[in-house]
């Protein structure tokens, strides 16, 4: 079995609230054809990439806001896209809204699925880092209301799959070094990572001009750190009135881009990538086994914050 | 109380194992004037900054080694130093090898120091990260052998200093996220970081050609992922035959740098830091109480490595 990995990215454009499903698979289906003629193993889409970025908007209406969820995974909507992966000997991972209902209680999740050649679910996750706010806040010019509508995940599990280990994550998950760190202790190899990211963060206006920097900065260092391959791809461009950032890219494990998206709409891009070009860091520099200090990091599982104890309590 | 401190680099370019240690005084306190007329509150000095790195050197004889070693702090060689700093009314940051007997046991650690503006010691680091090997291995160009010479320290305190909270680290730990993110959690607003890092890394040499841009990557992503300075400070140039990156650097909550040396020599540089500019990232994006999952990173603790658990035991 080849460790070498042919990735693409399925960067996509703007989707809007009038776009149907099926319009949006239409989109995804001719990305994965095209990476297919590029030779790609595995396209990587966008996180809520079936449908716009509604958690921009305050929905108090229940139907309203379930009707931007996927009750089943694949859907008749998504069915075509599952089917053409399998024919195509491609897999993919996707990003959108899922509801479940647990124990007679509805579950929102901000999902991501990976799908192996045949068309199969192979692994699942569940957004842990969730950004925004709960509560509508009509002083932004848009909302974010994630904390809302979703309830977080608690793991970061990852997959052997594709002939290596694959982790996945969701948008402002790629911020946070924790991400990185959970999955590189279970030898992860790739982490796919789709995003929707507001050039305007309306908390911090005035480094909207760095949007594209932290991005780009966030993945290097957990590919670096971590001797991973890490794969971001956005929703890019103008959504619903909304600059979002593109800056799709695929980083090595030595921290560099060696592929990488210049457009804010559908675009493929694709690296030849070498699982096997992990060693190179994780047996050297960062050999965990050899250089790592658990017992002087106690306080990343100990508190959650400056004021708060990890169970929320406040801090003595 | 200003919250803005002005802080220099004093990078250092090679101190060789023939100069003695009032002679890298002397350096010391012509940067500290310099620092000084620049209007500096405080200047970091690197890692060993009083002799030459002698962990590339195998050393059997126990007096030679215990020469590298500083038994008292400050001494008759660094008292000017002190000396001075109370006299300019500028704290410093200083890294040198120390020698301890704890419990009737020498102790060895690679340590940092800070000193407030009076020439009064306040804070003190013992370098968790010790990179390298513990036993000779005669095929490198050059040995590495902090894990023989250095025991290492199990937690990165904070201190109140400067008008702010202020935490150090060393060299090869400013690699690793759990650095930065537990003095974060501690509410660090400040990182200062001394180094000595060779641009050829013996186990990984293709990537030697990454070494600036590695020291530049990690400490910027510290910076912005915990909203705190970073003040990264390089013994420079070749040392012993030695070739070292420079690259010393100071950088903001933002990620962007902001001062900067271009010598692989004596030099200082300096930048004017606001320690109210933290909270634009530990109030928005990296609130830590609002954001972080602790739940999800308890792999951060309980494990090492991928083969062995956080007490060293292997992984079942």
């Amino acid at each position: 079995m080849t460790r070498y990995i042919n990735v693409a990215i399925g960067q996509l454009g703007p989707v809007n609230r009038n776009h149907n499903r099926a319009s949006v698979v239409a989109r995804l289906m001719k990305l994965m054809r095209e990476a297919h003629t590029l030779g790609a193993d595995l396209i990587v889409y966008p996180e809520l990439a079936l449908t716009t970025f509604f958690p921009r908007w305050y929905i108090e209406d229940e139907q309203e806001l379930d009707a931007w969820f996927e009750s089943s995974m694949p859907n008749a909507d998504t069915q075509p896209l599952f089917e053409l992966a399998g024919e195509l000997n491609i897999g993919f991972y996707l990003g959108y809204a899922e509801l479940v209902v647990e124990a007679g209680v509805k579950q929102r999740y901000n999902t991501a699925i990976l799908v192996d050649k045949t068309g199969e679910i192979v692994g699942k996750y569940h957004k842990v880092h969730l950004p925004g706010h709960r509560e509508h806040e009509p002083w932004r010019a848009f909302q974010h209301l994630e904390k809302r509508y979703f309830t977080p995940g608690d793991d970061f599990p990852v997959y052997a799959a594709f002939g290596g280990v694959m982790g996945m994550a969701l948008c402002n998950d790629r911020r946070w070094c924790e991400t990185y760190r959970v999955m590189a202790l279970n030898g992860v190899e790739m982490v796919l990572i789709g995003y929707n990211t507001p050039v305007h963060n309306a908390p911090a206006p005035e480094h909207d001009d760095l949007s594209l920097f932290h991005n780009q900065l966030s993945m290097q260092a957990g590919a670096y750190q971590n001797g991973t391959w890490v794969v971001g791809v956005a929703k890019a461009g103008n959504e619903e009135g909304v600059e979002h950032i593109g800056g799709s890219c695929i980083i090595a494990p030595s921290g560099e881009v060696v592929a990488r998206c210049v457009t804010k709409g559908d675009e493929v891009a694709i690296a030849h990538c070498d699982l096997d070009f992990c060693q190179r860091y994780k047996r050297t520099t960062f050999d965990f086994d050899a250089h790592r200090q658990p017992r002087a990091y106690q306080p990343i599982v100990t508190l959650k914050g400056e004021t708060l104890a990890a169970d929320g309590t406040p801090r003595p």
